[in-house]
C-alpha cells in the first residue's frame, strides 16, 4: 500500500464515526500531514457545526504550512452554516490537496479544486475513490440521482420466510441481529414502512443506541390513512411523516395535531403511492439514506420496482416450509430471465444469525458514474 | 494451545485427506512422538489398505520404541482385511496411546483401550473428541443410530425460491458453488435424489474430481418405479440403487439388467418410500454420510421428518418473489413454534453466492452423546 492510501484509508476511517451524525451533509474527515508526519486531523460531526477541513487545520496550527492535505471530498467552497473550507486551506498556506472524490453536487462539482488550484495548491483526486462513495452512497444519490440511497432490510428463516401460514413471526432473528439494524437505522436519514406492519405490530422504529445524536425520520406510507395517532411510530423523539393518497381533512388534521406532517400525493389512478415520487420527496428533504423496514407487501413493491439499492438481509436458522409467508409478495410472477439481480458483497454470522448485504448493480455502477 | 492438542490437531488435518476415500471405513490418522520429536505419521487411505498406526509405525520404524501414539480414534483390536493396531502398537514398544475418541460401535468400544492397557501401555482418550466426533459424523451415526449422517444440499435464491413460476431454474448458484457441491458428493457414501429430480433434470449425480478414488452410490427414490434405462443416473461409473414400493417385475428386470439394483420397500399404505426404512437399508449397505440432491417436494419431506442432519445451502444474488416455487414443500403448514430448528455453523461467500452450513441440534448432541 502506498503511503498516501494508508494515510487515506485513515481518512475514511475517521470520516465513518459521522455515519450516524453528519446528515444531511456527507461524512468526512482531513487528515494533514506534514514531512511525513500526521500534524492535524478533524471529523465532521454534525450539521452546523465545523468541517472537517478546519477542525485538522485548527489543530495543525503553524505546521498546517506546506502541509498536504487529504480529504475524502473536494473542499467546499461555498458559504454555508460555516465558512468555505478552501479559504480555510489557502490562509493556512497548505501546499497539496488530495481528495478521494469530487462533490457530486451537479452545481459545485470542481469549484473547490478550481479555486484551490487558483490559489497555487496542488491538487489530485480519485485516490480510494470507490470506497469513498461508498461511505458516502446516500449523499452521492441524492445529488445525482436526486433521490436517497434506499436500503431494504427484511429477517426471515433459511427458507425465504418471515411468518408462519398464520402470520406469526415474534423474533425470526436473534437480539445480536436486532443491535444490527440499530445501526443500519442509525446509519439513515428515514426509516420507511407501509402501515400493515403498523396495524400489526406497532413498531417504534426509532434508535435506540446510548448517546445517539438524532433519530431518523420515520416513514409511514399509508395509501388510505388509516394511522391512528396513538400508533408508537408517532409518540417517539423525532419526526414521523405520513404519506397518503387521502384527502380526508379530519384524519389529516388529526395526524396534524399528533405532530405528524401529512404528505398527500397524486394518485395518477393506480390507486397506489408512487414509490418514486415519495423518494423524490424524501430527496427534498435532504434524506441521504433511508431504511426500508416493512412487510412482505411492501417490500416486495420496491424490490419490483428495482428502487432497492441495497439488501440488509438476516437470516435465522429455522425453516417453516411452503405454507408459511414469502419474504417478497410480487404482483406478477417474474420469468427466471428477469429475476431481480444483486450482487452479494458480504456474508457474516451476527450472533447465531446470518447477515447478507448485497447491492442492485445498476445502483452501484450509477454511484461510481457520476 | 497444549503440545499435545497442536499434534492431535495435526492427526486431525491427516485424517481429514481420507475424506472422500476411506468409505465405508472411519477417517483416521496417527502421528508418533518420541522425546519431543514427530517420528512417524500415517494416514488411512482406503478400505483394504493399511490403517493409520501400521503407516506411522512403519516410517518410524525402531524410533516408535518409548514413543506416544496420538489417533483420532480408538485402534482396533480386531483381524479385519488387515491385523489389528493395537498388536502393532504393543510390537514396536509404544509407551502411550492418546486417542481423540473411543470408536462408537457399541460391540468394540473400549475394547482397543483395553488391550493396549493389559500390555501395560498408558492410554488416555478425550483430546480434541469434538473435532475427531465432527469428522467422522457419518461413521459415528451409522454406528450409533444406524443410519447414515444426512446432508440436504440446495442452492436458492436470496428469498428462498429453487425456480421461477414455471419451474425454469438453470445455474441459479455459481460454477464456484457447484465445484464446493461436487466436494460434498466425494465426501459422500451415497447421492439421493428423486424421480422427478431425474425426469425433469436427469441429473448424473456423479463426481466428477479429478483423481477421485471412487463414486458415491446413485440413489433414486421412485415410487412408481418410473426410472428409464437411458437415465444419465445410471450411466455412469459407481453404482445406482433404486427404492421403490413397485412389483412390476417387467420393470425389475429391465432396470437390473441395466446394472441397477432395485429395492423394493414395504408400502404401509402410505403408498410413500418411508424414509427411515430407506436410510437403515442405506446404513447397512455401510453408508456413513448422504447427501441429498433432490427437488423440493422430497427435499421438504426429509425436514418436515426431522431425518436432516445437516444443512448445505447456497444462496445466489437474485430473487424471485412469491410466486416462484419454494425451498421445501411441505405436506403440512407448520406452526410458528414447531418450525425446524438448525444452528448456524458457518456462513462464507463461494464465488459470488453464499453457503450457509446448519445443523441440527439433536443429531450433534446425540452424535457427542454415545
Amino acid at each position: 500500500m502506498d503511503p498516501g492510501e494508508s494515510i487515506m484509508q485513515r481518512v475514511l476511517e475517521l470520516a465513518a464515526q459521522g455515519t450516524a451524525s453528519t446528515q444531511p451533509n456527507p461524512r468526512v474527515a482531513c487528515v494533514i500531514v506534514n514531512n511525513g508526519e500526521i500534524v492535524g486531523e478533524g471529523v465532521h460531526q454534525r450539521a452546523g457545526e465545523p468541517h472537517a477541513e478546519r477542525l485538522a487545520l485548527e489543530q495543525a496550527g503553524e505546521r498546517a504550512r506546506g502541509g498536504t492535505a487529504y480529504v475524502n471530498l473536494e473542499p467546499c467552497c461555498h458559504q454555508g452554516r460555516t465558512p468555505p473550507c478552501t479559504d480555510g486551506l489557502i490562509d493556512a498556506g497548505i501546499s497539496k490537496v488530495i481528495a478521494a472524490m469530487r462533490d457530486p453536487n451537479p452545481l459545485v462539482e470542481g469549484g473547490g479544486f478550481e479555486m484551490l488550484a487558483a490559489a497555487g495548491i496542488e491538487v489530485e483526486h480519485g485516490l480510494m475513490e470507490e470506497q469513498a462513495r461508498w461511505l458516502n452512497r446516500g449523499f452521492v444519490s441524492r445529488m445525482t440521482r436526486e433521490r436517497p440511497w434506499v436500503t431494504l432490510k427484511t429477517g426471515a428463516t433459511l427458507d425465504g420466510r418471515t411468518a408462519a401460514y398464520d402470520g406469526t413471526s415474534k423474533w425470526i432473528t436473534s437480539a445480536e441481529a436486532r443491535i444490527r439494524v440499530q445501526e443500519l437505522r442509525a446509519a439513515s436519514s428515514a426509516v420507511i414502512t407501509g402501515i400493515g406492519t403498523v396495524q400489526a405490530d406497532d413498531p417504534s422504529l426509532d434508535v435506540r443506541i446510548d448517546g445517539a445524536l438524532r433519530q431518523p425520520l420515520r416513514v409511514v406510507l399509508d395509501s388510505h390513512l388509516q394511522l391512528t395517532d396513538n400508533a408508537r411510530v408517532i409518540g417517539q423523539d423525532g419526526h414521523c411523516h405520513v404519506f397518503t393518497l387521502s384527502q380526508d381533512e379530519q384524519r389529516i388534521d388529526a395526524l396534524s395535531a399528533a405532530g405528524v406532517e401529512v404528505v398527500a400525493l397524486s394518485d395518477l389512478s393506480s390507486g397506489r403511492i408512487s414509490l418514486p415520487e415519495m423518494l423524490a420527496e424524501l430527496a427534498k428533504w435532504q434524506c441521504n439514506e433511508v431504511l426500508i423496514e416493512a412487510g412482505s407487501t411492501l417490500s416486495g413493491a420496491f424490490i419490483e420496482s428495482g428502487l432497492v439499492d441495497e439488501l440488509a438481509l438476516f437470516y435465522a436458522g429455522s425453516i417453516l416450509g411452503d405454507k408459511a409467508q414469502s419474504m417478497f409478495q410480487f404482483e406478477q410472477p417474474v420469468p427466471f430471465d428477469q429475476r431481480a439481480e444483486f450482487v452479494i458483497n458480504n456474508a457474516e454470522m451476527i450472533g447465531p444469525d446470518v447477515f447478507v448485504q448485497a447491492l442492485n448493480q445498476h445502483s452501484w455502477q450509477s454511484l461510481n458514474q457520476n
